[in-house]
């Protein structure tokens, strides 16, 4: 099928114009497979030297060339980098950013550079190969040295989330964290709850200290002190829900109320709780955030702070394009609308 | 920043050598951004036909060339490709397929064509554009004329769950689907159920249909009849499962457990339940397909067949890279084994 491909590519040419030699016979000729010749053809390094020079010669020696137009121009596509893909949240970023790059018959190239220098370095250099038009970075940070890379390649970056002061001056689109956290804890103290436990993300992004300072707020506002044994590390992921609200749940006073400030981290929450023999909502109270699709579907259904996760892909994506294309973003930092939804998982505290 | 790469990727030269003139002194004489003398110089389409003439009849005149080297290669990116990018179970194949294609230098373009006629074309223009080396195509089903189109182009294609009979001899990745629909049904008769319901995917699917197949097939060696009733249809969405389950509770002798043949019609079915005041796995018991991550921590967790999505994406990347290097894969038809998970779903049944 490669050969195939390669005949499409270029015509064997003499001095004199078109020869009668087939890339095939070229194959034949240097003793290597057609697709081989057309890798060296296209300028592919996954060939050995030595064949590479063999093939060269004798595509020299018949006047190879390739069609004219067979010189693509560099293909349209845009890079989305995640730190981990190893979420359900990641998929509906995804999903957003995609569905705006296929409209403008854009590419959308998804990585996972897993925190590591290694990894990053290497899209780095994959990234300057296939000549992107631009890069999403997910809550991710990158190395300075990255950045200033970037920024000399000319490929605009728009950052998600971003995961502490902006290393550059890229452009950012998030959520309303803050009114988020603060509309969660509010719902909670609208039902009566008093004791209200936090489950905090990673404390290096923006959008975890901007929950934490949400529900701290509405604390504030109710006159309700805001009790530093109440508030549990977490990572966003499950196992961190699952172990802080055991840690809460320990406590001499316990709260009647957990805001874990991911779904991932409530569903951990309500698996700790149902471990203990505790019913939610009748016993505890439990708000996420995110609004995952599936958590329509946890027992008992979650109420959750909702991030418009595949509104932020697609705005991220125009903002990337729009860069591209030498367009000046309407904003720099941009915050989309969260929107508390009551489900089944939040209730009146327990009589005492 | 657009302008630093277009002053990066080309040199202008005069009839004698380097001219002095540069390209931002080529876009004021044209009148234009640096930008757009960029997408000029790389043949870009976003550049309407009488710019484009005016800076080519300047480059030209200034006898413009593109540094030698400044014309790359082809980048190494392989395309996998979704029906639709909603559903947890996507990220599980990406991950798996960004991993190994990463390391491999190789870029992974992530496109969803939503089953659409129009959108499957747009790709197959894209993927043209950008001539990747593989296509990786996730349950879907391709027109006929696209799986010629591919073959002429000579880019590999390996499928991932096959929706039906092949359209084309290209290699497939699975899991054991009906081994995985035979063990779940086996861990249910082995507790003591005799009317195990069965909520279907979607019949135009190979692997739905051989779950069912594997279900059938452990209550025909048990000798317990397969009953009609009992089977309902799903797609393998959440809604269907709490429909298919509500469906299976309103018979006039509802069955004892459920066999959800996805994981999210499983989560689904559970929900169903808690909605009537049923508990499980003390009234139903449940067991899903996929194990996703987050199943884990359902309540109760589920008892599930694990299918290894991700070393799915990662065989399927391994063989289209291969077949992209013109290496004959080691086999055309692979399944992964599938695994029975035991959580907490599932149990003996009530006493009647």
């Amino acid at each position: 099928m490669a050969g195939e491909s390669a005949q499409r590519r270029g015509v064997v040419q003499g001095p004199d114009g078109p020869a009668k030699v087939t890339i095939t016979e070229i194959a034949r000729e240097a003793g290597v497979s057609v697709p081989t010749v057309s890798r060296v053809v296209n300028g592919r390094s996954d060939v050995s030297p030595a064949t590479r020079a063999r093939v060269k010669d004798l595509l020299d020696r018949y006047g190879y060339q390739r069609r004219p137009g067979a010189l693509r121009a560099p293909a349209a596509l845009l890079d989305l980098v995640f730190n981990d893909l190893d979420s359900p949240w990641a998929v509906e970023i995804i999903r957003g950013v995609e569905e705006v790059a296929h409209e403008s018959d854009v590419g959308t190239v998804v990585s996972a550079i897993h925190g590591r220098a290694g990894a990053a370095r290497q899209w780095m250099t994959n990234l300057r190969s296939r000549a992107s038009d631009g890069v999403i970075l997910v809550t991710s940070a990158l190395a300075p040295g990255l950045h200033d890379e970037l920024r000399l390649l000319g490929v605009p970056l728009v950052v998600i989330d971003p995961a502490g002061a902006p290393a550059t001056e890229a452009p950012t689109v998030g959520a309303t964290n803050w009114a988020g956290g603060m509309a969660a804890t509010e719902h909670l103290l609208g039902l009566g709850h008093l004791r209200i436990g936090f489950v905090e993300g990673p404390s290096r992004l923006l959008c975890s200290r901007a929950r934490l300072d949400g529900y701290r707020a509405a604390l504030d506002v109710a006159g309700v002190p805001v009790e530093r044994e109440l508030i549990v590390p977490g990572d966003f992921y499950h196992e961190s829900g699952f172990t802080g609200c055991n840690r809460l749940l320990d406590l001499a006073q316990p709260p009647t109320a957990i805001f874990a400030s991911s779904d991932q981290m409530a569903l951990g929450a309500i698996e700790a709780l149902r471990r203990r023999g505790l019913r939610v909502p009748e016993d505890m109270s439990v708000v996420g955030f995110d609004d995952l699709p599936e958590v329509r579907w946890s027992a008992p259904p979650l109420t959750t702070v909702r991030q418009p996760l595949s509104d932020m892909g697609k705005l991220a994506a125009r903002v990337v394009l729009d860069l591209a294309r030498s367009v000046e973003p309407a904003a720099l930092r941009i915050e989309l609308a969260t929107e508390l939804v009551v489900r089944a998982s939040t209730g009146a505290p327990r009589e005492v």
